[in-house]
């Protein structure tokens, strides 16, 4: 089968692969039908992932067709169209048990990662049972795929943690994939005023036609000097950041509110500063996550509803053949308008 | 009357002082009875507290008896018997609505701080109705001077915020008085295991006999490494830090567990350095908080209940008269083994 | 001034009353501009509410302008523009401070009840401070009046205690405003399915216009049997009992899935069957609650926001003197059409 | 091997029954060390539980050691010693990912009701990775049978879902088993007042062992008179059902106070009334609840830590063969003081 494989920072390349066979009883083996690239892929090529080794096959995100199952497998089976989690779940740990996936003991971020991942015409899939999802009959496939890892790693670890709630004002640091999943899923709850936060003129026209009801320039403008102003200087219930750098974090530390919570979304390379001797005293929150993906069932309901297009974030198509022009749209963002690229395989 | 005044950085001094009297509508006059000396005052002596002027009263702990109300109080009438909380509240505003005493808009801490205080004859209460708590007919006064603010601030910033529960670990970094009120408080709770750690052996030695079940001398071994060895490489479900030093916060951020909650009481001066660069994935909470003394109904039927004695964290008895030998002994705690000093007015 | 009398059991009419004045420190005397009718006051009318006696002044919603204000009161001053609570709440109580202002110890609803009400040219509220809100300049006046219950009582009684959630099933038994309020506000929180039940086509019909997915007409089909079959078996996660009848209720029980919840907002005249044979097994919440209007700055925020528009509900306009004809196509809502109200002052 | 087996209403004995063997892959064989009798026992003994078919082995309780495992189970292997959870749970369904194992789509209540149960020398247990517990090392076995039902339901059903808290007042309904379950796991919150209520003296004398604060004989005195009484006519914050008729839950309608929850854990067979004409107002929580047995993990930690003694609750030991002598002594606990009774196999 075809595979799209990292062989080291800065080396990547399509190769022909055998295709998975079940290794666990609970494993499946999916053909995948359609996959899209994370910017974590992105870090990944950088050789800034020191868990994922070179010849690992990238991808953590898709819908597919299962293949085979394992005798342990109980859910699905072979012609089962179904939703593939970023996360791998066992659902049997400890963590598991506390809805906390992500640390799942024998799963968790995995696939693409310590394990053969999605970009791929076949991915075997750990713990099927609680790492699948069955596609509804009527869904739209590619709106599925941004079930994989975005929207809820947008609403979990942003919009869940971030407490966003009816009335209240929030700010997204960070228009992006991952705050603009954010920025969807934040209007779930209703908020009064939601303040978008970037760089890139372009990103910003994004948020406003996405639900933004004001944006912030941080290339022209001070962010939180700006967030104050809008708020009439009493800051933000919920700051999510959703870049992952020390600047953004700080702005996040200074336009929450007293009472507030600063969500942390962004991949984080290097410690920030906590100003605790202003925050001492502020009666504020702050999380971090890395996505459990427990709200997945919650997300497809609400897709299907039509609470949320999810297809918004889709810009580019690409097939698996085409896989590295894909990541040259997706990694150059900024000159393309991409951000989610769908790969058909 | 007698009062202890602040005079500027390092001078302080009893000194004769007109009796207050209303100023405002909903205030109280209260004779006090019995006050105490906090941490925060030795801070304000050495100049840190730029909010506290000179001339100021010190204190905002304390027992008395009515004296005066204005046309606007309806709950307190004179010679009731009262607690007073350290937080001044209106009930009105905003953040009293949402139980942030704390950041009460006209209110919060200011006793002893932007008004005098409560080391004196007697004492202006501002917002009496919602800032003062009738002394139930058999309590001990020396006990509910305890909540005033050290209870409430352990229980609420620590323990409520650490989200202590049944079966948890927790660690307490820090057992001076606050680190103490959270560890009498946590038990509230049936945690399974409490870690206290501090340099003073005294200390520690005080903390097992309030209920630690592990104690740690951060002098003698490195605490993060002594923590995670006593949880068997786990961490802790909670870290309460009670010091208010960068170093003591890291050690929090090197023991908390996946899932589990840093909640910061200690009063900060710099900031800390935050290793999101680690903790981005760990699903961790971090949670700051000024005491909003909300729970001061619920602690003090737990005292009368018998559910939690404060009377343990007092171990000096002075007379007003006597302050200056009281601050001695309470900023000597290393030699004298001074905990809470009760000044009997 | 002119006032709307309750005279006894089926006897009310226009009377010549003199202005309210300031009884308590902390009361305000407001000058009415708009106020409205409530199912209440029908009850009271047919002598069905024994705490309100002959001779009362009924209404307890409405905006108007603040005339006098005694001298305990800090947040308005005479001219401001005030929306007025259907419940009283002195802010300090241990229910008030617990948030539960419907049980203030000296407050909860009185107005138009045990003290003269809002259908009149003035009305006297007291605890001014804790009982009227701010409106805002841009406001509609018309979309305020219905905060003053109707949405807060839908919304806290109903979607708050219901627990409405993104992706949720819900059902709600009863189009009356009280159905419809919890309707519009219930979309806050994105539920997939908002299935509304009534006899009612007319209501039925609104329903559908203000967000129900489906409707089901009790009257054709039994309404129970109707929505788990909209449901595939499976009941709803919330369960909205909007009428105030043993029949309701038990349609409620009858539709409430494992794990869900019935969140009664309806004012029962008997007791009802609880069929704790087949419930004790079923994980399911019931709850029951008077008004506590707290969250009235949160839907301030939503209606400024444009979140919700309740002037969806107001089908008709009446002057004070045509009250008794505002009663008449209030009380037959059936004929008329009629949900809200508004009387101009 | 020798199991104890239900012939249908009125009809039982011990039989001489085939080991059982693996018919799943998830499957267990446990040989059974110790297990107990259950209320429900006797009402399946009775006829009343329709969904037991006489020629099952009953039994849902015990700890053992495992003997087989299927292909499919991951976290045991033979040798193994186990905590059999009264609840079979497979940890995929949408039930399970919810924490609600009791309505695992495949599971649930099975265990000596649908399936053939523990009071036999062997066990089959589906689902054993989530329907099992690794026994610590050090752990009192008989301790931990109280884990397998009796303890969580107490806690989850009664103490749990009434909110428990320090500092409040909660009366319990029933001092059988299930009532001094929740009187022992409600100390974990220490609440100021526990009251419990009988008609039987004897376990009233063991709730003020077990830590009750006030006993009301049922028998003598009107049991909501005396609650309301001892609580100076305020009533309780959480009123605990643990009887299953209509009188008990009516007394903890009529004594739970505002804002308070009643907590049924009682199994009930026939229909109660709710008193909605007078609670509608009364911002109370109703919840019901099957045992999920989710707080498993937490209770073995509670009981490895030294907060609660469940082998308080045991009063009697018989051997499998004596088993019949077991339900006399259990099923006429009035004459035989039972508890608990232990039944070594």
């Amino acid at each position: 089968m075809t595979a799209f494989v990292y062989r080291g920072p800065g080396e990547r390349g399509l190769e022909d692969r055998p295709i998975p066979g079940i290794q666990n009883p609970t494993d499946a083996v999916v053909r995948v039908v359609k996959t899209t690239i994370c910017g974590t892929d992105l870090h990944i090529l950088k050789g800034d992932v020191p868990t994922c080794k070179p010849g690992r096959i990238l991808g953590h995100e898709g819908v597919g067709i299962v293949d085979r199952v394992g005798p342990g497998v109980t859910s699905f089976r072979p012609g089962d169209h179904v939703l593939i989690s970023c996360i791998s779940a066992c659902g049997k740990c400890a963590y598991c048990r506390r809805g906390m996936y992500s640390h799942c003991a024998t799963g968790g971020w995995i696939l693409g990662n310590e394990i053969d991942g999605t970009q791929a015409e076949y991915v075997r899939i750990p713990h099927a049972d609680t790492s699948l999802y069955p596609v509804p009959a009527d869904a739209d496939e590619e709106a599925l795929v941004m079930l994989s890892d975005i929207l809820p790693t947008g609403f979990e670890c942003g919009v869940l943690n971030g407490k966003v709630a009816p009335g209240s004002t929030i700010a997204i640091v960070g228009a992006g994939p991952i705050g603009l999943a954010a920025l969807l899923t934040a209007q779930f709850y209703s908020p009064a005023e939601i303040i978008m936060v970037d760089f890139d003129e372009n990103r910003l026209d994004v948020a406003k036609r996405f639900g933004a009801t004001q944006v912030v320039n941080a290339g022209r403008e001070d962010p939180a000097e700006a967030v104050m102003k809008l708020t009439d200087g009493r800051g933000v219930d919920t700051a999510i950041e959703a870049v992952g750098v020390p600047a953004s974090f700080v702005t996040c530390e200074n336009i929450v509110a007293p009472g507030g919570t600063i969500a942390n979304v962004g991949v984080h390379g290097v410690k920030v500063d906590l100003h605790l001797e202003r925050l001492w005293s502020q009666n504020i929150t702050i999380t971090t996550r890395l996505v459990d993906t427990v709200t997945t069932p919650m997300l497809l309901k609400t897709v299907q509803a039509g609470k949320v297009d999810p297809t918004k974030l889709i810009t580019h198509h690409f097939t698996l053949d085409a896989v590295l022009d894909a990541y040259e749209a997706f990694s150059h963002a900024a000159n393309t308008g991409a951000l989610k690229v769908i790969i058909d395989v």
